[in-house]
């Protein structure tokens, strides 16, 4: 349009108005390309940015090239949401499509918006509401569709454990990253909007929560030995103990099994307090619930007994799913729609499934199968302890009240045959301004199970870790 | 009052009002008793809450008996905020008061909120706004001062590192807990604000990120040996080396020194991610700013180049800044009162402290100094990286663009005598749909060191591991 002294006409003024308003509305994210997600992942379906300028970048999930290999269309996803963004190339501006249509090929083009023309009559596909007219191609990420270690159509869950680098480019890991995601987030949002402070725990320890001696050893006795051509890796005392005076921490040193005993010591001083942090368990397990590497929450509140960390735990679990279907509805469509698979059929699983169809709360349990640390109960049988068991998944949620007489720790320390000297700081919390307190661990992955409906453990963490397999 | 058939008078209809509306800004947080924050946390000081029947519980800070033991007032605090609750005890209530005054006793008491008379004149401390007049006791958790291990006045931060499991007690590491806490919820909103995704990334690796040596290696070997009373607790091959097919994960493996290589996986599929978990390092530094175990933050950006990176580094402290003085504002004016020292000499502090007094940016860095993963700038000679140096505590923050282009890579990581079947995973990265990226790592507790002025890095984290220390 010629410049002019007039002013713009009404068409001309909307439109701006129009594109201004959506400017603000297209997250770049601290790079040169708008996510796809502030295009495709509006109300509209992005209909309202109908000739807009953009650069897009993304990964080919469907690529074709149409028409004699004039035109190509490529479905460009880059993570931001489930959804992917049509683009169409001209022969006339990447003469050589082929390049671009390999799926897991990374694009990045600068183009128009436009709503695309209604699909032929018959043609069941739901309609795209905006694609994107490519003017220029920026970069192209090749692949060679004979080699890319990733099949284009339904790789299983168990393939892609095999190839934890490239699995993040599918779409039903891509789902499970956002939604644990999400729950991560929230579980710090539900914690925060409660006045918790997040403490984080020590990884390294040389306390053992459970007394139950499946834990890994941190150490750099072998190492170091190892590079002095050292025979002797391991030295050896006079008593037939391994001596431990030049190792790291100049003691015997383990990988955290829970840091429930160290947070008790902020919640006796801070009130309310949480972990968020990874535990391991040094477990020759090879069931589908089970990694020797996992996320665990670890609330404690002082001031509160047993019905308060249910109250709590209830709460926490329903805005974990609240927040899911608020923030991360089409993923959870997603996951809805493809992946449920039959249930196993585990014992503990009898109440929640076949009984109440829903979570239930067990608790009060016999004190001979619990940790020394639990309240005991009047009746002096049974410990404040409870369970919060979910259908398919089992134990979600493991908690209690703590017991905060120093009288009564110290016998049941004894009791159970466990030394006094190691816990002596933990009973200094009972000693010197003692308070009643509770607390609960969540199982992180098991709530990622829960959520989505994923049977194994392994596909709901990055990078899974478990007998005979550490990948990357 | 008597009953009576009339309405209420105003003035109760008044009173009912404001009680109604304080209810709702009274905070349990699954307790019986409310946060004391919500008490003197409030603009009035607790002023507007007069007349109100509560539940109180914390630790005393101070306390003393007055008027010949017929009264005794607590400063009464529970972490949820710097200042106390001044609690007014009345012998009547609880006839021996002396078990109320130690410093550290939990003292749990229902009474009514009050404003206190105004202070004798000629005393020049600030009055307090609201107090608490006791109706009921109702748990003491005593403290014996004579065996108390936390001196009254004053005790240095070192004498406190010997007594971790007491230590969130005191006013000092309580305000670094509360200001720990906000930076985390901040760095998990600034990058959720920002669509990035949160992944976890490993902490047990057969990976070495930057082939630095210093790793703690992980094992099983040792124990289950010893408890096999197995004299070879390490079995060595006739090739002379370590026998690792016995080990839990079937070979070597480390704690992780950072996840940028394993998040790049994600970022080249997702486009924008973060981790946000423990590193380590098994130096042997005795220094003021090294811990050998710490967390790191690092986002890694796809689409996108160094100086985006630097961007985002700077959008991000800043973020950051904004965040403590809006939400920790009493914290940080604590703080800024009684923990400031002299600042010590290391070289690398010049730049920041002397000529600019504010942090700064140094970025393309020769390439033989720097990790094989940098982008080698056109120059041949540099590689697209950059340091963030802040006053006082010099590195907070080190990134850098990637190497995105596969020849590059490989012939960088030949060049450094580099194996290259170790990562052949992270080649691919680079073979199948490779793309633009970058990140950056920032070393959470020198944050907070920034933040708060504290000089030893051992005492901004919960739990601080160092050569030969790992308590707890």
């Amino acid at each position: 349009m010629a410049e002019t002294d007039e002013g713009a006409s009404p068409t001309e003024t909307d439109q701006l108005g129009t594109m201004d308003l959506t400017e603000t509305c297209l997250n770049h994210a601290f790079s040169d390309r708008v996510l796809i997600r502030s295009i495709v992942g509006r109300p509209d379906g992005g209909a309202g940015l109908a000739g807009k300028r953009v650069r897009a970048g993304g990964w080919v999930k469907t690529g074709r090239e149409q028409g004699k290999g004039t035109l190509a269309f490529l479905e460009l996803n880059d993570g931001s949401c489930p959804a992917s963004l049509q683009v169409v190339v001209d022969a006339g501006v990447a003469p050589v499509l082929k390049k671009l249509v390999a799926t897991g090929t990374c694009v990045v083009v600068d183009g128009i918006l436009k709503v695309p023309p209604p699909p032929p009559q018959g043609q069941g596909t739901r309609p795209q509401r905006i694609e994107l007219g490519v003017e220029k191609v920026v970069h192209i990420g090749e692949v060679n569709p004979a080699k890319y270690p990733i099949p284009k159509r339904n790789p299983t869950l168990e393939f892609l454990r095999d190839h934890l680098h490239l699995r993040s480019r599918t779409n039903t890991i891509a789902a499970i990253a956002r939604i644990r995601n999400a729950l991560a987030f929230a579980t710090h949002s539900f914690f925060q909007d409660h006045h918790f402070l997040y403490v984080q725990t020590p990884i390294i320890t040389t306390s053992d929560c459970e007394g139950a001696g499946e834990m890994f050893q941190v150490t750099t006795l072998i190492n170091e030995a190892d590079h002095k051509l050292d025979k002797e890796l391991i030295k050896i005392k006079k008593d037939g103990k391994i001596d431990y005076t030049q190792d790291f921490f100049a003691r015997q040193a383990f990988l955290t099994v829970s840091g429930q005993l160290q947070v008790e010591t902020y919640a006796c001083g801070l009130s309310n307090v949480y972990t968020f942090g990874p535990t391991f368990r040094a477990e020759h397990s090879h069931t589908s619930r089970h990694l020797a590497e996992f996320w665990m929450v670890e609330p404690e509140i002082a001031f509160a007994d047993l019905k308060d960390a249910m109250t709590c735990a209830e709460a926490y679990v329903k805005y974990l799913c609240k927040w899911l279907l608020e923030k991360c509805l089409d993923d959870m469509e997603f996951m809805d729609d493809g992946c449920r698979h039959p249930i196993s059929s585990e014992h503990e699983r009898y109440l929640t499934e076949v009984k109440f169809q829903k979570p239930v709360i067990v608790y009060n349990y016999p004190k001979g199968i619990k940790a020394f640390y639990m309240r005991l109960n009047d009746d002096l049988e049974t410990v404040a302890a409870m369970d919060v068991l979910v259908p398919k998944v089992g134990e979600l949620i493991g908690g209690s009240q703590r017991e905060e007489r120093y009288e009564v720790i110290r016998e049941r320390i004894l009791e159970m045959g466990m030394p006094l000297e190691p816990y002596e700081w933990y009973l200094d919390l009972r000693r010197y301004g003692t308070v009643k307190h509770c607390g609960f661990g969540l199982g992180f992955e098991r709530m990622i199970l829960f959520a989505t409906g994923i049977d194994n453990i392994r596909d709901v963490i990055p990078f899974p870790r478990y007998p005979g397999r550490a990948d990357l």
